[in-house]
């Protein structure tokens, strides 16, 4: 018998028949004997419809009543799926973020947990019923209702899987485990039957959707092992885990970003720097040439660039930075380059660090970039460790 | 300056335009100084489309579930109704019952008012700010999530006007106050200025909609002035007081309710009045007959009689039972009775009781019967004072 947390976002209870098919998972596993805590997030396009009742009615929502009015999306998914189970005959009760003793700081709309008062939750599992959490919230210690920003279920589902000491915080998402490279664009991407948390974590942070880097941190640091599953299709997972846990693969995947190159005269560089450190916009400045600067700033951060901003900009070019990540990444710089400027793919700049190779090309030119990195670094294990170098083209 | 709790229903705050029409209300009462709590129920609709999600995922839903689920409307709708205040300069806080201090027993779906905690409140009023609250809800004392049932928002508004020593509850609604019969259906009905707490308890028992029974008698009990306000049109409302505060109106006014007349053979009546009896449905034995029996239930519960019991019955006929209300009520039997009767208009029974006479006419005589009435009876109030009762014909 294990202690499984399990989560399951927007899309898997986006209906009342994927909350039905989400019962009978959760039904299935205790059947084996496992100690469940289920979280859920609100339905699909739950929290858009919330937040964009709010923003009709103000243009900056007050965050305190923002956080009031989003925590009740997981509070219709949670009682609908406890409703399910209570009609089959498992017992199953939900709680709010706030009952289940999840104490956060008082950071409205990005509060981060600070204590788990587990007593409501382990007497709940000492009847035998299982608890359904809603994700994303807590209260602060005034009883303050909080939301938890971005990612913030699973956030919630590694933090309740520490505090709970369970064996696994299990991940039920749309696919069925994480990829060496996105499937969608790049067809041959393999599945991985276990991926250690330093890869994962580049993965992440550089553009694989799979996984919100900030809750692959947490699992990272409080010691939970995460499993990244199919909410639609059982059979298949990939285990996160630590590193002397999982076998080395030399290059783990290949992640994608979105990006802008923002080319400005340099006389107007302090101006730009300044506003955009006060939006609280990350932004990379790539090259000085002539009298010009190029920044770049990430592609979903354009609307917020101040008008009197965009006035300065001599012109924009979308790109995609790709980061190639594992253990092998930084040997290849060299034929990575070579491969892509042989189909006619330009590099607009790379970087590298531990265990990664970041290159920067055309937005056009990202599909096809992908899928021949993929091919020739990723899936080619053989190459890397057994053929020299030189031998790329 | 008067400390008022102001309560807005589902159609008072059934969409974001209706919500900013609340907010200026909201902020015109407080310029005038007053201090304000406001109750809200749930946008219309909203409480069933939840509930309605609840009944497609089980035929008897978990109830601790459903109350989870139905709280998150009035969140939804404080939430919004703070935001708006909040964006237009008006300090306001929302709070859920539980956080509003509202201790309730532990009756899911019908929880009572046991104790309310006012510091959260009282707090919130020093500092000058509006308290918004949702209607319908509070929390046992485990901290559970409770509903208070039908007629749940003005129940909380009642108990938080008493809790708070508030000068006035006011329930905001769509008409402008109390009418001496349905304006739908009565045409020339009028709005009394200000109506007595033992007339207003009559009409409410007897049929008239614009306050519900429970509400009423709650803020009899607890001592709280009512007035009842249109949240559409400004100008206009009905002050409901205490007897002594209110001069006397002989009759007060008219109300309605639909009823089945059921006979059945004599030799079922133990089967069925024990069935009813069982099923908490209201009943009344109005006759017997040869060999037959007739009850009076109400047409709502028409849908609770089970199968075999409606195998039972001989005939069936839709009728209404008319309530004529006010001191002087016992005193025209004789004379409402004939003035039915020359139009034709059969009354099926009457009933009389401390000033109130109650007649029951065919469903299809219903609006000539109350005109008639109304007419009569109700706006004619020389009549009764002056005139020789056996005059009326």
């Amino acid at each position: 018998m294990s202690r499984l947390v399990l989560k399951f976002g927007g899309t898997s209870v986006g209906s009342l028949e994927r909350i039905e098919a989400v019962a009978e998972q959760v039904m299935a596993l205790r059947s084996l004997g496992h100690q469940l805590v289920v979280v859920v997030s609100a339905m699909a396009g739950e929290t858009n419809r919330l937040v964009e009742m709010a923003y009709r009615l103000s243009a900056t929502p007050n965050p305190r009543e923002l956080d009031m009015l989003m925590a009740t999306g997981e509070q219709v998914s949670m009682s609908l799926l406890a409703t399910v189970l209570s009609a089959r005959g498992c017992p199953a009760r939900s709680f709010t973020g706030g009952q289940a003793g999840i104490v956060t700081s008082s950071v409205h709309g990005g509060a981060m947990i600070e204590n788990i008062d587990t007593a409501a939750l382990e007497a709940n599992l000492a009847e035998g019923a299982v608890a359904i959490v809603a994700g994303f919230q807590g209260c602060d210690a005034m009883g303050e209702i909080t939301t938890l920003g971005r990612g913030g279920s699973d956030y919630t589902a590694v933090a309740l899987a520490a505090a709970l000491a369970a064996d696994e915080c299990q991940i039920f998402t749309d696919v069925d485990g994480v990829y060496s490279a996105d499937p969608r664009i790049v067809p041959s991407a393999v599945r991985h039957d276990c991926i250690r948390f330093t890869d994962m974590l580049a993965m992440a942070e550089h553009g694989a959707k799979v996984l919100q880097y900030q809750s692959v941190h947490s699992a990272y640091e409080l010691n939970v092992p995460l499993r990244v599953l199919s909410s639609f299709t059982a059979g298949h997972s990939t285990l996160v885990t630590f590193d002397h846990l999982c076998p080395v693969k030399p290059i783990a995947g290949l992640a994608g970003v979105a990006q802008l190159l923002i080319t400005i005269p340099s006389k107007y560089l302090i101006e730009f720097r300044t506003n955009l450190t006060e939006l609280n916009l990350q932004f990379q400045l790539l090259q000085e040439q002539a009298d010009d600067v190029t920044l770049i700033v990430c592609d979903s951060d354009e609307g917020k660039i101040p008008l009197e901003l965009k006035q300065r900009i001599r012109h924009i070019i979308k790109v995609f930075t790709l980061s190639i990540v594992g253990q092998s990444a930084e040997t290849i710089r060299h034929h990575a380059i070579e491969a892509l400027s042989l189909q006619g793919i330009a590099v607009h700049q790379y970087s590298l660090a531990d265990s990664r190779l970041s290159l920067t090309v055309d937005s056009d030119d990202y599909p096809q970039a992908a899928t021949l990195l993929h091919e020739k670094f990723v899936v080619c294990d053989e190459f890397i460790d057994n053929a020299p170098l030189l031998a790329v083209s």
